[in-house]
């Protein structure tokens, strides 16, 4: 694949040919290379310089690159510009739902400003509703630049509106069939129209069966829904089923990829949403927490430990067999909880029904604990352990997996019933206190055993 | 959102209406049904049950519902039908991926066989090289089906070919324009064949700038290019530049999620790709290796402990710490793992200049081992513990930090550079064996030190 590939010598070059504004070299450049390319190279370059590449730019292809850009970098490159010409020179010309991601990245009344500035009323309601949204939501997704066409209408009707409002749409896709009072009630694909005679109706040939999500659904929903059905594109509608927008599978798979990371990152214990190219810096502030959480989740656990401090004296071998309990006990833990997650994550099971999902957890915590503890018992048989420590150690082992589990499972439910991200489960403050819970019931049984 | 959902009164419902072979209730029902639907039912069906469902079926939904079952499902569901069945009335009217999909599942005998029943040669041509490619390269994730149109036309003759190819392709999306060496030199959207005069050629509208990968591309190539350019489809050609498939967009959303979930599983030390909704014992089954393997690493632990056991008795805070110290190892090292194998995931890092990655990981690492070191430092003067522990307990904790997040950051990338799935170095192996050094880097700076 021949993809662009930013290399050092690159941005070296490229900024040198700015310092020149050396016009001749870099406007070709800027044709041959595409808008997400051109935003990883704004990554690179100050403010100046990056307005000043982006006025060589025609206005689609500014506003594509800037729908490309990182958040940040988005909100450092608007200090470049006015109000006015944010609005002018780049909301105008972007497809609503990129704009609204903008917008939302300012304070709220600097947004509503640039808003003001768009020259189209219409432009300016939809916008201020569209960024009231939950980013997270159909509404927060969605974009009103679509194709409609009326029920009523003809094939040649159809592409003569097609034509006009095709200019503001960048890719067709799907065709809406509203009715008279633009509730949304079926498809129609450009093939169809094609293949059409000019006189045949739209009611004769379009397609009923059409799947939409409502402005409040999730992300979530409309990320699985879409990737059930194969989907390209979601028509939005609102309480009235009336067609307000459509959410698009490039967004989709965007969303989709930012939510596996995040769940990715915090079943690893890191912060914030990082990437192996950041800085040291960076780097370490988001990994500082977890480690600072299990130094005093380690710090508790000596304190357990030293609570026990004359058992240990008196029995040794009771300190050989700590690391293997909460290892074990923070392992089935952290196992329950990601299966919970990933399913609450997938829809594959939802927050009620809580008892019996415990219930199923109990059991496969019950079988693999009972495996693992018949291992620990034939290596005691088999290297000579004192009966009275295999004894512990293996009781203890079933409790810990039994008790990590359910707590591991139970936990992302109760998370998600008080609609909170059920992700923050597979964190460190859960996973450290599973470790102590199971060092807890390792001294625990030792005390009333030995 | 009203999509479909399945309960178990329906499925109940549902078996009943197949035994008395109530044609008039179940009919409407299927048509009504969207095939992702039925396959989901189909996973509730005996195979007797599903084959009878599958009778009463059209040609296009009772493919569609095939691609949609998964794939332990599609190869129970062949039992019910010989290989010329498969072959008439199914694969022939399959998308090509999706066949290709299908056959690889079966020996490759019985695929040859199915694929000699083929009426089309061609088709077998075509299927019989697809199902070489490896599952996760363009060429396995590509399929057939997709319009192309020759440079030299005018746009009449387009229209007349795409009323002829578009049959077979149930989406169009893109039509590519070939050469007469049927080289890909571009595309041109649907949109503007309708808005062009019919007379007008093909040259003189056609985009040149088009994206393509090689059939030997890797899936997470095609993925990473299709999100970053925001494309729906990409066509895929083989080494002399001939368009031979394309991947679309829906493909790459199912294979990036598998991606990511088989990568989450890992990390959390889950072994098969199992769902919550998954039967107790299969989910017992997928978490008890990572159980045993950490088992196996606490008996470990249990020995290295053993072997300092005089040093425990002369000193039993050592006892006391060594829960904080294993902690802190097996957290920093999944921590650089995760963000190594994630970076190699979405190509920001590549497998190569190891050096410099390592020296950035030992930089990070360095900065967050000293603020954990200060911090138990501080703990340690603010409670009174013995300074010598303390000391121990410090320098240890950098030294474990420090080598576990190297190991962490080395071990994928070297995975990596043998071709094997660098994700593994999030898995139970080297996790427990990360948790080990710690332990023994405390105890050897503790026999050096008190």
């Amino acid at each position: 694949m021949q993809t662009f590939q930013l290399t050092r010598e690159f941005t070296e070059q490229f900024t040198q040919l700015i310092e020149q504004r050396d016009l001749e070299a870099l406007r070709p450049l800027l044709d041959e290379l595409h808008a997400a390319d051109i935003a990883e190279i704004f990554d690179e370059l100050n403010l100046d310089e990056a307005v000043y590449i982006a006025s060589l730019l025609d206005n689609s292809k500014k506003v594509d690159v800037l729908a490309e850009l990182e958040p940040d970098v988005q909100v450092r490159f608007f200090k470049g510009y006015t109000a006015e010409a944010i609005a002018l020179e780049f909301v105008q010309h972007m497809d609503s739902d990129d704009a609204a991601d903008v917008l939302t990245l300012l304070d709220r009344s600097v947004a509503a400003e640039i808003i003001s500035y768009l020259p189209n009323k219409d432009e300016q309601q939809y916008l201020s509703k569209l960024i009231e949204y939950p980013e997270n939501s159909a509404g927060g997704l969605m974009t009103g630049e679509l194709i409609t066409v009326k029920i009523g209408w003809n094939v040649r009707r159809c592409i003569e509106e097609i034509r006009n409002q095709a200019e503001n749409v960048e890719r067709v896709l799907t065709v809406y069939v509203v009715d008279k009072h633009d509730k949304l009630v079926g498809w129609v694909s450009l093939k169809k129209l094609i293949l059409s005679k000019d006189d045949v109706l739209v009611e004769d040939i379009y397609d009923s069966t059409v799947f939409s999500a409502e402005v409040h659904d999730s992300g979530e929903d409309i990320a699985q829904t879409m990737k059930k059905y194969d989907l390209i594109a979601l028509p939005i509608v609102d309480s009235r089923h009336r067609l307000v927008g459509r959410v698009t599978i490039d967004d989709v798979v965007d969303f989709m990829q930012e939510e596996a990371e995040k769940d990715y990152q915090l079943l690893s214990g890191i912060s914030e949403n990082v990437e192996a190219s950041d800085k040291v810096w960076v780097l370490s502030r988001a990994r500082l927490p977890w480690l600072v959480i299990g130094l005093m989740g380690g710090i508790t656990s000596s304190l357990v430990i030293g609570g026990f401090e004359e058992e240990i004296q008196r029995n040794v071998h009771l300190a050989f067999f700590m690391p293997l309990i909460m290892a074990m006990g923070g392992n089935a833990g952290v196992q329950s909880s990601s299966i919970v997650v990933q399913g609450l994550a997938n829809l594959s099971i939802d927050g009620q029904n809580i008892l019996p999902r415990i219930l199923k957890e109990f059991s496969v915590a019950m079988i693999n604990g009972l495996i693992c503890s018949a291992l620990v018992i034939a290596y005691g048989l088999l290297i000579g352990l004192p009966h009275d420590i295999t004894l512990v150690v293996s009781i203890s082992l079933v409790a810990a997996i039994l008790i990590a589990s359910m707590v591991g499972a139970l936990i992302p439910l109760l998370l998600e019933r008080f609609e909170i991200d059920p992700a923050l489960a597979t964190g460190p403050f859960i996973t450290t206190s599973n470790d102590l819970l199971g060092l807890f019931i390792y001294f625990l049984i030792g005390n009333m055993l030995l």
